[in-house]
């Protein structure tokens, strides 16, 4: 027998998350998650699965009965909308303005789609001038695919705009909401978006873990009409629907991960009460408050100002300060967590978010005051 | 705009969880779950992934390098191995007993692989002479998949004599854990298992969600020498470990659902503490209670004396009972669950777990109590 570890039970410092995500998490959808597990196909958690579904409609603002929560990540949510909807040879349009955009373009071609970049820098959002000249050169293509928040630089695209093109050219809209949901406006049966994944420890305040989808009824049309089997038996949808469906006798696909769905139950029952016009709003004025205190200390942002993100406020690291050294700091002495560059910007600009339960005033203040500290020191 | 449903907290009662899972869950995970959640790239977070890793290794008696847990549940574990392993056109032995067999299969073809099935019946093990039958006639086999504990049907196989035939015709051997790990005689190295999966809810009582993999220095070989990228970006080992793995920097893969890995964390630490060889005999022992209590009702099991699974019970529904209606009222009026049967022994068996915390003495006795009552006035 190999010699068993003996390690003591792990306990984590309470932290202040204002990184990429996770985000602070509620301190009721913690105690949700530690309540009794019971069975995933218990009536009562049938019933707690019913108004999960309500719930997520009402976060996407859509009637889509394919409304449901992936038991995996956000990129997981990302590879269920390829992988149902993307046959092979299929040409889709991807659009690349940072990290999110690039995976999608993988995850195309991991399908055996074709995918047709449009690019903008990072930092950028998405161009619908350039993506209707792609449009109109390829009217083969099937897909518009787009990251609305690019959590990598902070940069909002404009998904209404981008969604009636993709109506137009009689494409369907694949939208990565991961880091837009809950923190800024996102409607998703008015704009017409037809494929949508996002992630529960963004802007919902869940812990990490469960991806929400939506597809509308063309999705669910082209879904249907597929020529071969989904090449991934875990996020098959027609599969997973019939646990989900809620009509009749559920079927067993595979065991919900039930603890984490009481999470994502409460973060979005807290997310209704509040109310999203208001969650969206409070997300702006909090942001507002951040980014008068980073320009008050010199500090300048990644992205255009009608293009920032609330949720996701991306600064260059000023000259002469040590990107490592200060964010460890931070971290140390002030348990407060800000994100590091990805990608392109990487040692190159900081990711400070504010989602969801996070954005709070008490978060900004700590955030400039910490900041205005190890810079002044630096 | 929708309007935002109004809801209350889920309140889930507290259940004796008796099916296949998932089981009673240890209240210390519960606990830890709890616990705040950090940054998946917190140097304490990391630290503690450390510790999971070892415990992983430790649990599947294996000192793998490339030993995880997925972020999603068992049937992502077996996706990620058979995706990461079979490449299109090869040929995988795949032995079938039960659901979990036949879902192997249509992973395989899901992949491109091709696959030839061994059949037994369910209920029975997986015969090691038709497999060596099969592996004869099949000398272009790459791998042999198996079930080894069929959750479907209560039957144990012998992984060992199954390994070394994959070994003696040269192939890459991969097993499903899913409801041995933790609760009968399990060895990785020393059994030559070349790709494993299992998962959080069975025999570990973790919450469901999770789902710990361990590959061999082979199958970690063949998984290099791969001519074409892995079809799912999200199951991609080569992007995955370069987060898991543990030398210098880790990089950004996926979000880690960071309070499940807590859980899982604190479920393996007790284990460990309690010792393996200690919980296998103590799976047993309340499996011999059990089965006695049981025989004594008249109940008789599905699966022969030899090849029962100690952690899963199944046995046939006597004639007069209303098989929904009686798992109804011990849910209702015992708050015990116990399972219906699946495929093949739907509305013919029940299934009843004792896995992992939920091998306990005061359990026995309910279940045994609740179905002698129930019985007796069906």
């Amino acid at each position: 027998m190999l010699t068993a570890p003996q390690f003591t039970s792990f306990n984590p410092p309470r932290r202040i998350l204002m990184g990429p995500g996770p985000s602070d998490v509620y301190p009721q959808v913690l105690a949700a998650q530690a309540k009794p597990t019971i069975g995933h196909l218990d009536p009562l958690f049938i019933g707690m699965m019913d108004e999960l579904k309500q719930l997520l409609q009402y976060a996407f603002q859509t009637t889509n009965p394919m409304t449901i929560a992936v038991s995996a990540p956000g990129s997981a949510g990302m590879e269920t909308c390829f992988v149902n909807l993307v046959e092979p040879g299929e040409k889709v349009i991807v659009c690349r303005n940072g990290v999110f955009g690039e995976r999608m373009r993988q995850n195309v071609e991991r399908c055996g789609g074709v995918a047709v970049c449009v690019d903008n820098a990072w930092g950028e959002p998405v161009s619908p001038e350039q993506v209707e000249d792609t449009l109109k050169q390829h009217p083969d293509a099937r897909f518009l695919a787009f990251v609305h928040a690019e959590t990598s630089t902070g940069a909002l695209s404009d998904a209404k705009a981008l969604c009636a093109l993709a109506t137009q050219y009689d494409c369907i809209s694949i939208v990565d909401a991961v880091t837009s949901l809950g923190g800024v406006e996102l409607r998703v049966d008015e704009w017409g978006i037809d494929a949508i994944y996002s992630g529960s420890q963004k802007c919902l305040s869940c812990v990490p873990g469960l991806s929400p989808v939506s597809f509308s009824e063309k999705a669910v049309a082209k879904i249907q009409q597929r020529k071969r089997p989904v090449q991934s038996w875990f996020l098959d949808q027609s599969l997973v629907m019939a646990y989900w469906s809620g009509q009749g006798k559920r079927s067993y696909h595979h065991t919900a991960p039930v603890n984490s769905l009481y999470a994502l139950h409460e973060a979005l029952r807290l997310l209704a009460t509040e109310g999203l016009e208001h969650a969206w709003q409070r997300h702006r004025a909090m942001h507002q408050l951040l980014a008068k205190g980073l320009t008050s200390l010199g500090l300048e942002f990644v992205v255009a100002e009608p293009y920032r993100l609330p949720q996701l406020n991306s600064v260059y690291i000023p000259a002469g300060a040590d990107d490592v050294r200060l964010r460890s700091t931070l971290l140390n002495e002030y348990n407060l967590e800000i994100g590091a560059g990805l990608g392109e910007l990487s040692g190159r600009a900081w990711r400070l978010g504010l989602m969801g339960y996070g954005a709070r005033r008490e978060n900004v203040a700590l955030c400039i005051q910490a900041l205005s500290e190890q810079l002044a020191s630096s």
